[in-house]
């Protein structure tokens, strides 16, 4: 904390009796500045080796001790565990962390891992906005020698490191509980079809209603595009109010279990007893709630320490690294709403 | 998104028929690396008017249109609000925001704040570490004539705007409440004594019982030092085995409530009818918990926005601003907790 602190702008201001603004701007040859001014601040500048920034000197190391961390939304529980876990790992080895988000949208994904390489990350750690399907603006960052490691939300079409879990196989067990429960009209609330995590879940639903010959209509079937709690709530009560209702649902994520919880709460549906319903992601709440929620349990904040260990060696061996796939397993938590 | 691509290290590297890494090394002027191909490297790329990122050309303009965004802890619903208002504003104004977390440590503070400022934010929104009082690290940013806007956890040290809520009449208002429903007896489990909103909430507390004349056993208030669910569990059970046990408990945060609230549960005690709990903050699942948890409500999403509009508005004026300070009032969310 005691090093010796460098020239500032401040500094250079008072010297000179001028204001930060005059002298920031005659730095950069600002129009509109006399050009003795701009002679009186650069040649001052020069002579007492002002630094504008630190980002210089990283400039010449090309090096940052930072890393990029992008993601659809920072307020899912899901991702801020892997946030989280990111972080502590980056931290025990002396990286700094910059967290962006992109709300699911590609655009915003572009700009941002634009801002990251112009920030001269040394590196970056991402889970896929919906949307995105062309991986150009990825491509760019593994161009300039940065490598990249693909979290939870990934493209096959990036050869880059990826840590996922199980979707398939956390889906398939999470129905077959439901189904060992008794529940025999099992309902999905998937997200979107494009979407590998989602097609993944969807297809372990699929599966285990195949393997035990169970029943399947195809109106048991929504898919969701918020993934949000109203969703949750509105496909419930179309569900519900159908002419062949379920007897249990299965949900793409916790938050879309959440609305279905308070819409059948709102009818006064006994759960589990009348009805069965289970999560996905294990989310804070899911154990809070009443009746708690069962849900499959996919392991962020381990994601994000695992997904940083890899682009830490990455960074360590000055390699890009391969297409390797690393799958965790998930687990399943069962509560309240799936116990008969 | 059809700009002309810009020369890349890939391209350099493939066009001399050289590794990525060889290439970035040499541009680095890199020991291992023979002068010829360091020659070869640096003249293709002058030639071809290579730019390693657009870092340099930040450089020149001093301008990334990226703002920095430093909270204690996204994971917690407060922040993350703030975070998704605070970039739903960036976005609407073309910028992008970096967001950094301290795990409320004064040292990670100070590293990403240096990060911050070296990877060349525009300006900052920073919501102080528990352990902050020195602002030296903030200071340096300011004297580069970046604007900093502090929110929620902020420091009178440092002369600039701030975002903050009531927190003292939101509390007040609270406990007010608690008196009015018939609760005589009441706890509060407070945060960190030198932490202003802690404090302010605290004082309205104490001021609330003052005013109504009511008793105060000096048993009946803890510190928290995590603020955390295990710590509302953990006071919780010491308050309800103490000789004089409260009739209501005012929590710091929602956090904490759920602790308190998970305890009183396990013990059978019936909440509201003979113990009322309300917390701080109104977190995503305190409509979800049963029994629901009254809360104060902060407006995170709220401080998140006007923050970052004085943020742009003193980078669009190019000035540093004074030291006002922008309070946005509390409310009050009742629920099943505290209602009798």
């Amino acid at each position: 904390m005691s090093e010796k602190r460098r020239l500032t702008l401040k500094d250079i201001a008072r010297e000179l009796g001028i204001s930060v603004s005059t002298a920031s701007r005659a730095l950069n040859s600002y129009p509109g500045i006399s050009d003795e001014t701009i002679k009186l601040v650069k040649d001052f500048a020069e002579k007492h080796n002002y630094v504008p920034n630190t980002m210089a000197v990283n400039f010449r190391k090309n090096k940052t001790m930072t890393l990029g961390l992008v993601v659809p939304e920072i307020i899912h529980y899901f991702f801020s565990s892997v946030v989280s876990g990111a972080i502590q790992t980056a931290k025990k080895h002396g990286y700094n962390v910059f967290v962006s988000q992109t709300d699911e949208l590609l655009q915003n994904e572009i700009i941002t891992c634009r801002a990251m390489l112009s920030s001269s990350v040394d590196g970056l750690l991402i889970s896929l906005s919906n949307e995105t399907n062309d991986c150009e603006h990825i491509q760019e960052i593994l161009d300039e020698g940065k490598p990249v490691v693909q979290i939870d939300k990934v493209s096959d079409n990036l050869p880059t490191p990826k840590v996922i879990v199980d979707d398939y196989q956390g889906s398939f067990n999470g129905v077959q509980h439901l189904i060992d429960q008794g529940y025999k009209k099992i309902a999905h609330l998937a997200g979107w079809k494009e979407v590998k995590n989602s097609f993944e879940r969807k297809r372990g639903y699929l599966e285990a209603l195949k393997k035990n010959k169970l029943e399947l209509d195809p109106s048991w079937v929504f898919h969701c595009k918020d993934i949000s709690e109203e969703e949750g709530f509105t496909f419930a009560q179309r569900l519900m109010e159908s002419s062949n209702p379920p007897d249990a649902i299965f949900c793409i994520t916790d938050l879309v279990a959440m609305g279905v919880l308070k819409y059948l709460k709102s009818k006064k549906y006994k759960v589990p007893d009348q009805i069965g319903v289970l999560g996905f992601s294990n989310w804070q709440m899911a154990g809070l709630v009443t009746p708690s929620l069962s849900s499959v349990d996919q392991h962020g904040f381990q994601m994000g320490i695992k997904a940083t260990e890899i682009l830490i060696n990455l960074l360590k061996s000055n390699t890009l690294g391969g297409d390797e796939t690393v799958e965790l397993k998930t687990g399943l938590v069962i509560r309240e709403s799936s116990m008969l």
